[in-house]
């Protein structure tokens, strides 16, 4: 039996994607080769490569807009790099937004580039929401932003409308809700959440920004030069570029994000309708910064963690103990997750209730 | 049937790997879970990360000598940046050796870190022989080189001893052959050539030849960070280490490094003494310089072009067309490649020469 995987990432993906993936490994489009032997000059791969990117800006609603997309290596870290290398000029400053751990990772690193104003932090409240109100100065280099903070369960639900370019991190809820796309300059997103295995890393960039701030940028960190060269600067990291296209073919035969949008908008009430409903349960997350797609949660009595941590194993569920930064648990709920998984850990929660 | 995979990289792998591999995503280790699907973090792929690691260390008979093995992701190309990153100092020197396509790629991202010397270079001669003779500047912070050059087939057969650090890209002949890998300090390779699929780079460091440039690096490129966190200082490229493990056990159970090279030697005997026997073809390389795992060659008269292709393909090889820098023919034969293969290639150039 499949297990109901709340992993925060590496993460759950469809099992038509795992099947699709394995048959590739064995022999890919009836080649002859596997998926992991071939060149990526192949026309297979090129082929791959094309589509990925093409359907990465449609799913965003950004086809035709003066966007690119590139799928690169190194992970969304690398891109705490490369937003200031790319964006920040020499004696320039950014704003961020402090809004959880992976938002002051960025910071830290573009720190090192050069003078870096923090607009706003929930820090001091162990960032159980996200900061508002703040100023962004109108004479940064450009704004970043994490648009959903995995670790603690809060979601941005505005952005600032900005004259700089406005930089967002959403790698744990890329591809999960309809917003006005246009409204960011870069979008980068690790792949292992909403969209494939680790190992690629989506870049989506309104070309027109870059080239403006005069560093000597290293090629391999320069959006230039990859989507100069279409995304195979140098050898990509083919499997998992791959296996992130099944999943967006997977989405836009859903229906694109529009249609995920309403089935996580189902699943994420399913399951903070029971943390609030049931006295056992709460939430850690401001109710109105609320992510649907890492619902974090704690026991309100201790006592009781013994026997729920066996009652949801017993169920089949994996994944779900909280990150050490807040305790508890954390239902991540991604895109793959079927409602039907959902269900089963809500049933579990109140089965805990019915025995104590 | 299978196809004889002559490709340069990604490349071929063992019939093992891929099918152990593809098993994996359909249910790794009897988890329940996919490969695809687990934590980085989770008991089972950290054990993947730690016999990775250590078994690499192990085939290169580095184990207890102060080295730290890592597998990264961004690629080799990034490596062309983290190496200067690391060792040369502010206002400091490399020196490279110019090799190759790659050596050159390296030299270019050396020189907007600073002063970078090429010791000596074969360029003139379109890279057809490893340059012999120089000196390298003891004043240096490092010395660069490319001990298998994939586009020219040449392979370096002896390497400079020095008082300064060695930095050895080994992409393309990485556990191919025995050498005296203390005489290197870091070593890099990108895993699709000898050790497993595209989208992670292998990286050997002699642990205490790092901390001394002054410089401040980036944390993603830093790599006493990456030592640090084991490997994992952001979520690494699962699948593709997995792969890679799969292929160093594969190695490991043949007899390992020694047991590798006796083969590979007999492979590329096999093919080299039919290019200098066949009158319709010539080797590329400087025959003392010719790489065991590139073979590069062309035919003397380019009016059998057509038939060659046909038979070969005919015969069910693929990748065997030379890069554009240097035309004709490479086929790449590296240590997944049986030696079954190789005499079907043989088989073909002769009976080329019956036929025409």
């Amino acid at each position: 039996m499949k297990k109901h995987n709340y992993s925060a990432g590496p993460s759950i993906l469809t099992q038509e994607v795992f099947e699709k993936s394995a048959q590739a490994i064995l022999d890919f489009n009836n080649s002859g080769l596997s998926i992991l032997e071939i060149s990526h000059r192949s026309k297979d791969f090129v082929a791959v490569m094309e589509e990925a990117r093409a359907l990465a800006l449609d799913l965003l609603g950004l086809t035709g807009k003066g966007y690119q997309a590139l799928f690169l290596a190194g992970g969304a870290s690398l891109e705490f790099i490369m937003a200031p290398y790319n964006l920040m000029k020499e004696g320039g400053k950014a704003a961020y937004l402090d809004s959880g751990t992976w938002a002051s990772a960025a910071i830290k690193e573009a720190k090192t580039f050069g003078e870096t104003v923090i607009v706003a932090s929930s820090k001091e409240q162990n960032y159980n929401h996200i900061p508002k109100g703040y100023t962004v100065p109108e004479d940064a280099d450009y704004f970043h932003c994490t648009s959903n903070n995995t670790i603690f369960g809060t979601q941005m639900k505005e952005f600032p409308k900005l004259n700089i370019p406005v930089v967002c991190d959403m790698s744990s809820d890329i591809f999960s809700r309809v917003l006005d796309f246009t409204q960011f300059d870069i979008i980068y997103a690790g792949a292992q959440k909403n969209m494939g295995p680790a190992g690629t890393t989506l870049v989506v960039i309104k070309e027109e920004i870059l080239g403006k701030n005069g560093r000597v940028i290293p090629s391999m960190l320069d959006y230039a030069k990859h989507i100069k060269a279409e995304s195979m600067y140098n050898t990509p990291p083919v499997f998992p570029v791959y296996t992130s296209l099944l999943t967006l073919q997977w989405l836009k035969n859903l229906g694109g994000v529009a249609a995920i949008e309403k089935i996580n908008n189902e699943k994420a009430a399913l399951l903070y309708n029971e943390i609030d409903r049931n006295p056992l349960f709460r939430g850690t997350a401001a109710v109105e910064d609320r992510s649907i797609m890492n619902v974090t949660f704690l026991l309100n009595d201790e006592a009781h963690k013994d026997t729920f941590d066996a009652m949801w194993k017993a169920a089949n569920i994996s994944g779900l103990p909280g990150h050490r930064s807040v305790g508890g648990y954390r239902a991540s709920i991604y895109n793959a997750m079927p409602i039907e998984s959902v269900q089963v850990l809500v049933d579990v929660m109140k089965a805990l209730e019915a025995a104590v």
